[in-house]
């Protein structure tokens, strides 16, 4: 059949963490509410073997300097993927592993979907993923849902007025209170 | 023991349909893409029979009448239980089943949670929800999380900004792609 000649485009999949009522993070850009719970941290490392590339945003780039991250260097956490930044206001960092984006996000993350390579990873923050969504480059969304309310903060699409429907794919319920759940973009 | 001459005060319990992201609505106060699907219905009109009275706001008792509901008839689907209605603006009806409550909603849920009786349930809308949980009035959150991506539209507690931890009682994932959460209010 013709399929095996046709370019198989990459997966790109925003997976985040949010609270039960659907924000990444409170309304001062804090994600310390969210556990890192040894309950889940061995799925979670296992699933980043997935992706050899990470997409984000300047805040979520910046919010791994709570955790040690110095300006220019890559997240170690993403330590075995390419790791690129969209930014206009960032300089650009001298380092092979970690690229600051200047280009339009979509037509960037078109251009690597259309690479040879594993799955994409998005991770943030609402703003990216918002535009991303509305240029229909997001193929999979995996939630982990923090047993936690926020009341406002900032929202997993952020910006993005467009209703798409899902389709579960997985599901995963820990001891601890969180919910993994997989679903495709339709 | 002494608990057995203690006022036991009835649960008061959120029970909601949202988004994958957190939205009780669409920011046109629309929920017609909330799927009432044949593998939910029936757990769901089970479910209602835990509750004698429900509380819920006034555009919540108006999203009725696109289902044929008439100003100053009681929601059929709550046939059995004591309907209240906050608003300030609403006319009183004149049914011994529907009353529209002037007072503060934070005393009286308090005062009907001090009364004998079932549960209390809550059916929205999200100013309403973010008002008695920040007042601690809420026991339960149970929601419908359906398969569909809203981007905005009505928070779950519409402009509460008070973190609030959950703990997980219960899950269903229905093969429709509907996800049933119950969380204990800590």
């Amino acid at each position: 059949m013709s399929s095996n000649s046709q370019t198989q485009t990459r997966k790109l999949v925003y997976y985040i963490a949010v609270s039960a009522d659907g924000f990444i993070a409170d309304i001062e850009r804090n994600t310390e509410d969210f556990s890192m719970t040894a309950q889940y941290i061995p799925d979670y490392m296992r699933s980043l073997q997935d992706y050899d590339t990470v997409l984000m945003g300047k805040y979520t780039y910046e919010a791994g300097y709570k955790y040690g991250i110095k300006p220019g260097e890559p997240s170690p956490i993403y330590g075995h993927m390419m790791q690129y930044i969209f930014s206009q206001s960032m300089e650009q960092f001298e380092h092979e592993q970690l690229k600051v984006v200047r280009d339009d996000p979509s037509e960037f993350a078109r251009s690597l979907k259309s690479e040879q390579g594993s799955a994409i990873y998005l991770c943030g923050g609402g703003k990216l993923a918002a535009y991303l969504l509305e240029h229909g480059l997001i193929d999979e969304l995996i939630l982990k849902v923090n047993p936690i309310v926020f009341g406002t903060g900032i929202p997993l699409f952020d910006g993005s007025i467009k209703s798409i429907s899902l389709d579960l794919l997985d599901t995963k319920v820990y001891r601890d209170g969180n919910i993994f759940l997989r679903y495709q973009i339709a």
